[in-house]
């Protein structure tokens, strides 16, 4: 019920993510429920087809459509008048980030029991709404930028940890804390001390 | 019967505008293809990739594929002698847009009850082919510009109208008619009064 | 046993084209890894989600994953010390070319008799990968220039090989090693020539 509720939450702050960074481009108010929704649900859609899940998680329960058409209304109307919540915003992102990730790797344990399977499968679910939004908005997507602090990274550290954690024999339950904890610990330690990865310049 | 060759119709028209499209870019024959194959197809495609139909339906019944290149071979060489015929395109892409989106929402009943579900897998019937097209042909979404006028607007109006035939009983056949007619009527509208959603600009 | 040894070898290849991609536009070392996977397991991921198959080959078997991962690193650590291979990687890149073609073609070939259904699921198999990773550099797809030598065409024209010799009663194995020799041939004929596509100018 906790991870359910926080679900919807991580879904409402990547739908107004996706909404303001529309409203930025002067996209009509299609636009922006299309980006909101891309967003929002864009990374899980992606993990439930690759891993050929019976029921696409947001037919099986329409209260994330729901979610994210409430949040883009509320936002649209909010954004008129009040400065957006920018710096709240980075940090409930990074909420989103780490909840995603954890749950999404979750979900692949069911499908595989490849390490590298479960990993990529957490940070598509984390990251890809993201770059469909960077994509469909047409810019560069931030999380391959050099220019952005560690985002993927902290989605790949934590969902190791959380690996890690059950492969110590830590339940279930207390390694999803752990992992949801270090993913948050890495991405807002590297907000505020702007650590990054290197950029690759070949030759 | 009427309902497939209408469907058959649409496909066409869409890989023509896809095929003039990559065409404006001076994208060589295969890109011409390849955009007209994308935006014919794409909406359909994503649709039951995203309602996990257990066959996709060009695979089903390849004559769409077959459709969409010889609409392809017949505007390359028909747009080497003659200017195409910009306005006929349009209202046949209204056409086009009114039968996916309507024939789109009545896949999607067939596998969900949720008529958010319901209308969110018409418009993608209706409007992701011409998304990918301009993605491809690397320009900003048409759709979500508000420049354009209404167009996904359009399908979800004429989505609900036909969902709230159907809730007062009316029978599926005059409900699509109802649907598919108001689609057509919204967008022709919107193109000779220049009817828009207004642009989202937040703070 | 050697097709499978071959299939490494392409999925080798690609990473490596999609990871130095990613190192000219100077992202860093999370898109680097995001963009080989993408190049190299893009088309046959594709391929498997409009089949609808069962499970996804790299979910199905990792070792796709892992040689992904670890050419990435290989080229990552190179190429701050080398000059990365460009004429040895683009007739590498033709060989993964043809053997994911046809391999692709073979694949589609379980699940479809219609012969236009086959030459797609060969040609995105083949080609897929680096549209996404052109998307995704914010690049105009490569493929659809007509600066491009003959890419997907040579694709196209291997693929039909195959199926007339299969039509022809010759066996499997046989009509495989045509239809890559075939891609290898037009593909590196079209390199050294520079044979080239007309574009399409429509008026």
């Amino acid at each position: 019920m906790l991870i359910y509720s926080l679900s919807i939450i991580g879904v409402s702050v990547f739908a107004i993510s996706g909404a303001l960074a529309a409203g930025y481009k002067s996209y009509d108010w299609i636009g922006v429920f299309a980006i909101a929704f891309v967003t929002a649900i864009g990374g899980g859609t992606l993990r439930d087809i690759l891993l050929n899940t019976p029921t696409i998680f947001w037919v099986m329960d329409p209260s994330y459509l729901w979610t994210v058409f409430i949040s883009a209304v509320v936002i649209l109307i909010y954004a008129r008048y009040f400065q957006a919540p920018h710096n709240l915003l980075l940090y409930a992102d990074a909420f989103g980030l780490a909840l995603f990730s954890i749950s999404g790797a979750q979900i692949a344990e069911q499908y595989s029991s490849s390490s590298i399977v479960i990993v990529l499968m957490g940070v598509i679910t984390g990251t890809v709404g993201g770059v469909m939004r960077d994509v469909l908005t047409h810019e560069t997507p931030l999380l391959f930028s050099p220019k952005e602090n560690l985002y993927s990274s902290a989605a790949i550290i934590g969902i190791v940890g959380y690996l890690c954690c059950k492969s110590l024999e830590i339940g279930g339950d207390l390694a999803s804390l752990f992992g949801i904890a270090l993913i948050l610990l890495v991405r807002i330690s590297a907000i505020i001390w702007k650590i990054r990865l290197p950029a690759f310049s070949p030759r």
